[in-house]
C-alpha cells in the first residue's frame, strides 16, 4: 500500500519563516523524513523555505541552500502543506489566505493572527476545503489544543486556568523565591534570554491575551478575538505583593482564564489575564520558572492539567510537526479536521460582571472603629467577607488584610476605591485577585 | 449547511454496557444532544443499549425504556457508531470485530483487549475503511493516546512514565502518608469503592500492564502486547520501602514504563510495571489518591505531563464521546483518524536488558572489611554504586543503603542475589528500582 502512495508523489511543504521556530522545523523535516514518510503515508518534500534577508548564513541547517527565496508570495502557490512561523499581522495574513486559496492546507503558531482575524482564516480554510491547524500557537509542546477541540468534544469545559506566557512566569517565579523586586528580575531574564528587549508583549500581558482567546474560542464553541479579552499584565506586581500571597501561603501567577458564567439562558463567558494569588496547594502553584501549564475543569472529566515547555524553538516545532504530520494525512487519506466551532455563540461577559475574589491589604489607623468602618464600605458594596486579619505595626498604625468571597469584579473594584478614599485608610498596600480555590 | 447535513438523518449509535460508564455514556448522550449535534454536523440517535440482564431496574437513567435490548450481535449490524464498554475479551472481541464488518466505526474502553489483540482489532477496522479509537482505555479522562498519536506524531517519544492505576496510587499514596502497610490500606480502599472486592488485576500490575503496552504501541510505532510487558505488583511493598523512599527524599509508585533503549542499529524497547520510587520534586511524585498522570519524554518537545482522573463513569464517559464525536466526524465529513502505525518495528528487550537503578538497603555486621565485601559484590556485576550510606543500629550491627548507578537490570538483580548470599548480610531489608531523576 505504501508503495502505491509513494508513486503518487511526495507531500510538498513549504515553510515561511526560519528564525528559532523555523529553523528547528527546518531541520526535524530533514532528520526525521523517514519517519515522517511512514507516518503521514507519504513523504513531506520541503520545496521552499521563505526568508525576509537573502544573504544571511544559513548554513548550519541541513537542507539544500537552494530552497531559501524571499518570494513567500510565490511560494504559497506551489505548496500541498504551508507552515507559517513568521508571525504578527501582516503579510502572515495575506500569505496564509493565498496558501488557502490555492488549496494548500495550513500550519501556523501565529497566536497573534488567530486572536484577531481567527474568522477570516477559518473561512477561507472552509471556503477552500483545507485544514487550519495551530497547536503551537499556545503553550508550544504543550498539546493543548488538540485536547480541547477534540478530546473533550464530547464534554462541557467548565473553565480554563493557563500559565501560557514563560517570560512572566519566569519573572513572577523569580520575585518569589528571591524577593526581588519587577524590574531587577526582568533585566536578570532578559541578560538569560527569557524576555526580549522590549518585553512588552510579555510583562503587559498581550501574548497571553491572544492565547486566552483562543482557548476560549475553542473550549466555548463561541468566537473570542484579544479584543474581548479583559488584559492586565505583571508591571504593577510589587514584591509587597509577592509577600502578601506567600503570607497566604499562595504564590502569584499570571494566568489566562477562560469561564463559563451562569446557567440556562443566562450563560455567557469570561475571559481575562491578570496576575492573581492561587494557594500554593494548586497544581499550577508548582509550575517553575518558564514552563507553561494548562487546568482545564469540564463537567464530566472534572479537573485536567497539561504541562510542558511553552517556547524555544524544538519544543514549538514539535507542535508544528505534529500538525503538518494530521494534516498530510488528510491529503493522504481523505478527510479534514474540525473547522471552526463557534455555534454557541455565548456573550462575552465585561471583566466587571466577572465573579472574582479580592486579596486586599490595608494601613490604616490603629483605633476603636476602624473595622467597622472598613466592613460597612464592603457591605455598601455587597461584597461579603471570607476573612480579614490584623497585624499592629512599629509606628501605632496597622495592618488589615481582607478576604473576601466571590463577587462581581466591579463591586470589587469599586470597594477598593471606597476604601482607598477613607480618612482612616493610609494606603492600600495591595490588591489582588485570588483563584484556583 | 447543516441543515443539509441534518437531512441525511442521524448518526445511529449503539451502546455495549450499561454499567457505571456505560450509564454516564448513555446519559450523556442524551442531555448533551444539542450540543453534540452542533459539534458533530448531524444529530446522535442512540439506537439501543445490550445489556445482559433485561430486567434489571434502569430508570434513573433518561433514556427510552425500548432501547433496552440483550442482543448485542443484533444491536452491532444497525448502528454508525458502536460504543463498547462491556470490558474483557469476550464476546467484546466478537462484537467488535462485527461492527466493523458491518462498517460502523467502534469506541471502545477495552484495554484488556487492545493490548491482547489490537492488531486483529485494527486489521478489521482497516479492511472494513472504519475508525478504532479508545482514548478511555488508558487513564481514564485524560488525553494522552490522541496526544501521543496525533499532537507528537513529528516527534521522536523516547519515554513515557505512567501512573495509570487509580487503585495502587491510593493504596500506595495511604502507606506514605500514614505508615500503614499493604494489607490494611487494602481493606480501606476497599471500603471507599477505589479498591475492588478482588483487587487482582490492579494490585498485581494486570490493568497497568495492558496500559502500558497500549502507550508504547503508539509512542513507539512498533506492536506491543501484554504478554510483552514484565510486571510486578504491589502486594510485595513493605512499609519499610516506604520509609526507605522517605529517608531518600523519594516516594514510591507503580509505574509503568516505555521507553526506548539504544542509539541507531541497537534501538529497543522497554516496556515494565513495577513499583519504583521516585523522587519528591518530581512532577509524578505530587500525584495523590486515585488520580493518574503521564510524563512523557521527546526528544523535540521535552518533558510533557498530564494530570486528571483516571477512572470513573463520567470522566471515562468524557473520553468516550470525545472520541464519538472524532468518529462521527468522519462520518459526516468524510476521512478516517490514524490506523496502526507499526511500521518502526523495533525489539521489545527482556527485563533483564532494560538499564534500571536501584536502592538496596542491608543489615550488615558492623566490623572492618564488610563495607570492602559489599562494594566488591557490586564491582564483579560491573555495577556502579552511586552513594552509600551507613547507619549503625542499636544492636550492634549496620544498616547499609546503597543506590546505584544505572547498570542492566540482569546484573542488578544478579547483585542482589550475590548479596544476600555474603555471610556478613544478616538481610536484604529493601530493594527497589528508582526512577525520574
Amino acid at each position: 500500500m505504501t508503495d502505491k502512495r509513494l508513486a503518487e508523489g511526495p507531500i510538498r511543504v513549504a515553510l515561511l519563516g526560519c528564525g528559532v521556530v523555523g529553523s528547528s522545523v527546518a531541520t526535524m523535516l530533514t532528520t526525521h523524513a523517514a519517519d515522517l514518510a511512514a507516518r503521514v503515508g507519504r513523504p513531506l518534500e520541503l520545496v521552499g523555505i521563505a526568508v525576509r534577508r537573502a544573504g544571511k548564513d544559513r548554513s548550519e541547517l541541513p537542507v539544500d541552500p537552494a530552497l531559501f527565496t524571499t518570494d513567500a508570495a510565490e511560494l504559497v502557490t506551489r505548496a500541498d502543506v504551508v507552515i507559517e512561523v513568521i508571525g504578527g499581522i501582516d503579510p502572515a495574513r495575506d500569505l496564509i489566505l493565498s496558501a488557502l486559496k490555492h488549496g494548500a492546507s495550513v500550519v501556523t503558531a501565529n497566536k497573534a493572527l488567530l486572536a484577531e482575524d481567527g474568522p477570516t482564516l477559518y473561512a477561507a480554510a472552509d471556503a477552500a476545503g483545507a485544514d487550519l491547524y495551530y497547536e503551537a500557537a499556545v503553550a508550544g509542546a504543550i498539546p493543548i489544543l488538540r485536547p480541547i477541540r477534540e478530546s473533550l468534544a464530547g464534554d462541557d469545559v467548565r473553565k480554563v486556568l493557563g500559565i501560557v506566557n514563560g517570560t512572566t512566569n519566569f519573572v513572577l517565579d523569580k520575585m518569589d523565591t528571591t524577593g526581588a523586586g519587577f524590574a531587577e528580575v526582568v533585566e536578570e531574564a532578559q541578560a538569560l534570554g527569557y524576555a526580549e528587549a522590549d518585553p512588552t508583549a510579555d510583562v503587559e500581558g498581550f501574548d497571553a491575551a491572544a492565547k486566552a482567546a483562543i482557548l476560549a474560542s475553542l473550549a466555548f464553541h463561541t468566537r473570542v478575538s484579544s479584543a474581548d479579552v479583559h488584559r492586565e499584565g505583571i508591571t504593577e506586581v510589587t514584591a509587597a505583593d509577592i509577600q502578601a500571597a506567600k503570607d497566604m501561603d499562595c504564590v502569584v501567577k499570571l494566568l489566562a482564564i477562560c469561564e463559563k458564567t451562569g446557567e440556562g439562558d443566562d450563560v455567557g463567558v469570561s475571559v481575562r489575564v491578570h496576575p492573581a494569588m492561587i494557594p500554593r496547594s494548586h497544581p499550577l502553584a508548582s509550575v517553575r520558572e518558564a514552563y507553561n501549564a494548562v487546568f482545564v475543569e469540564a463537567a464530566a472529566a472534572g479537573e485536567l492539567m497539561f504541562y510542558g515547555k511553552g517556547a524555544g524553538g524544538d519544543p514549538t516545532a514539535s507542535a508544528v510537526l505534529g500538525d503538518v504530520v494530521a494534516v498530510a494525512r488528510h491529503k493522504v487519506g481523505g478527510g479534514r479536521g474540525p473547522g471552526e466551532s463557534a455555534y454557541a455563540d455565548l456573550p462575552v461577559r465585561a471583566m466587571g460582571q466577572a465573579r472574582t475574589r479580592y486579596h486586599i491589604s490595608l494601613d490604616v489607623a490603629d483605633r476603636p472603629g476602624v473595622l467597622a468602618q472598613v466592613a460597612t464600605a464592603f457591605a455598601e458594596h455587597d461584597v461579603s467577607i471570607e476573612t480579614v486579619r490584623q497585624q499592629i505595626t512599629d509606628n501605632g498604625r496597622a495592618n488589615l488584610i481582607v478576604v473576601t468571597h466571590t463577587a462581581p469584579d466591579a463591586a470589587l473594584s469599586a470597594t477598593v476605591d471606597a476604601l482607598a478614599a477613607l480618612d482612616i485608610v493610609t494606603a492600600v498596600t495591595s490588591v489582588m485577585r485570588v483563584e484556583g480555590s
